[in-house]
């Protein structure tokens, strides 16, 4: 059975797609809504937090986006997978790190300088989120300087997908990011990639 | 070169101790304590992020206490960790769930219902995340249900020791379990354990 993957691309999916489209693997992608979610009866099947991502794959069924694509990594192997158990620590590590220092405040900076519209957007939370990035920011930048411009192993790897899956975030604001060059520089790199810009093209 | 970890055992260094118990494996207790962390020169050294915990092993350095608790399982073996690649899977899905479902809440209830005296602890605020928390646990107390007790693979595993860590907090505060009867029964055979009661008398 295919891997099935459900999930709008504008959405935490898009890593999953992202990923699924590096690996060159076969998938179905059914472009569930976020708003749609709760009452889809394949994620109520699937995923009792009844919300996306979600994949099924020959009866495995895996929530979380950054677990699911440590998973994908894992069972496909390549150069984007752990080597050696430090390598598959690390990018655990990073994967934890950017869903607890970055990924709210990422998500705040994005509703608040792009997405919400009119009274909604409130640009003293988009600043006060840009200011508290500082920090993290810092250390990821200083990582990538000690890295070879990348988090694990020298290359690209599922630790550099998951993370900059969400600094995308912020460059898509337009967030000021020349204090961070390094950081600047490698997220572009990930995002210029071809399967990243395969998966963003999907419904 | 032993596995060194640091961090004392009165913070999330304690799923970590209770790890290296479980695995039976040598290691030093390094017990720098949450205050310290920011000044400390090892921790300096280790952790750009300037907090604990974080581990040394033979020369690799793991920050992000879920993070090197799957490092250790994969690195170990035994019954704690994954015997396949849909079971590691599951048992990162599970942490990172805890880590985005579970724990800022957690630590609301703790802090507010346990640690914090006088004018800091806010009762409104404990109740407020109890009751956010109803969702969470119920999605916990079916997984429970249907896996016979455990999270993963009928057996306890890095999973349940991930997650229950951090549903520990909420049976130390006394929070009425009795709604999610799976979970307070699995708190209690998860901390019932001989390694996780020698983990928590360390300093």
């Amino acid at each position: 059975m295919t891997l099935k993957i459900y999930g709008m691309s504008a959405s935490r999916t898009s890593r999953n797609l992202w990923m699924a489209e590096e690996l060159g693997i076969a998938y179905e992608h059914i472009p569930v809504k976020i708003a749609d979610a709760a009452s889809d009866p394949d994620i109520a099947r699937l995923n009792p937090n009844l919300r996306i991502p979600v994949i099924e794959d020959d009866g495995v069924v895996i929530t979380e986006s950054m677990a699911i694509n440590l998973y994908l990594a894992a069972k496909h192997g390549g150069p984007l997978a752990a080597g050696n158990a430090a390598e598959a620590g690390l990018m655990a590590q990073w994967s934890f790190w950017a869903v607890t220092d970055l990924e709210a405040l990422s998500l705040t900076v994005l509703l608040h300088r792009l997405v919400l519209r009119g009274e909604a957007r409130d640009a003293a939370r988009a600043e006060a989120a840009e200011a508290s990035l500082a920090r993290p920011l810092a250390v990821l930048d200083k990582a990538l300087a000690r890295g070879d411009g990348w988090l694990v192993g020298g290359r690209f790897t599922v630790a550099d997908l998951n993370v900059s899956a969400i600094v995308h975030w912020l460059a898509a604001a337009r967030m000021d990011l020349s204090g961070v060059p390094n950081v600047a520089d490698w997220v572009k790199r990930c995002r210029d990639r071809d399967a990243a810009k395969t998966a963003q093209k999907l419904p």
